[in-house]
């Protein structure tokens, strides 16, 4: 069965924003979806309203590449290490161009915007999963550790995305130097 | 004496370009330089050959907002702890966006357009000394450890150009446990 318009606009808008940025125009993503303007305006207010519509039903999808299974029985410092080798696979792939949540900050640069607020929440999600691993893993400053994290999330994500590094032989030695420094073991 | 056209050019767009990003258009650009249509496209092929120069023209500046002097007589160490000083007090101010190297090259998709191109250049110039000041600094791999800077100057510059962090308390901890793990001493 086709998709519905809906998942179609969600599914073009997901790939175009992220190839193109948010300056991608509406007349594109219509016809990459196949869905005439009018349908598209009876389904989502604006392109703004599809741009943070389609940030926010991907966010499950998007965490759930980089995070660990809930409960895995590994370790605070393995799970952490996980995600972090999970960037380092996707800045691998051919068309990587960083974090779609950042990027879509980045480009909008207005904190206000709806799109704006729903990449500042999934990104605070992953900041509090990185966060309560660091005090399960017994770090010495948990807020420290996972601001950091953060950051080197965000650091590896971009400069990937826009061939700065490649991230081989650098992600990890970072992490793991640290999480010595915090004590996790 | 008024800058010239070509100057008020430069100007408006390094203004605009950082504030809006690289989808502002020729018209409120050369609305903000004063400037006619015909006049800018006397002067520049393109926008995007504005913005290339814009970035291309700024990049001393730039450098010389991060950058300690030249032979000021501190350690490596320190003088590496001094470009993040910058960081964190730049990220203090209203109005930022993070590096506007980064975000051209994050907004254009595009390592091949000029823009991009002039962006990369200025970004590696920051890693060389970087690289430069871990060898003197004695580091152990001063490849890795330039890399994790500049990974550390991108993220927490996107980070804090988002809002998510305001690098209070993170960078300078962060750099010193890295420095320390290299034997910057």
């Amino acid at each position: 069965m086709r998709p519905s318009p809906r998942e179609r606009l969600l599914e073009a808008a997901a790939t175009l924003f992220h190839r193109y940025g948010v300056g991608i125009g509406v007349e594109a993503l219509c016809k990459a979806a196949g869905v005439s303007k009018r349908s598209m305006y009876q389904l989502f207010e604006s392109k703004n309203e599809l741009l943070a519509a389609c940030l926010k039903e991907r966010a499950s999808l998007y965490l759930a590449t980089l995070l660990p299974a809930t409960d895995d029985g590994r370790s605070s410092r393995e799970r952490i290490l996980h995600v972090f080798a999970q960037v380092e696979s996707q800045a691998g792939a051919p068309e990587f161009y960083g974090c779609p949540y950042l990027a879509a900050q980045i480009e909008l640069k207005d904190q206000r915007h709806p799109a704006s607020r729903v990449a500042h929440q999934v990104k605070a999600n992953l900041t509090a999963f990185l966060r309560a691993e660091a005090e399960q893993g017994g770090a010495s400053d948990p807020d420290l550790l996972a601001r950091q994290l953060s950051l080197v999330f965000d650091g590896a994500g971009t400069r990937a995305g826009i061939g700065a590094d490649t991230l081989t032989g650098l992600v990890a030695p970072t992490v793991t130097t640290l999480l010595d420094a915090a004590g996790v073991r």
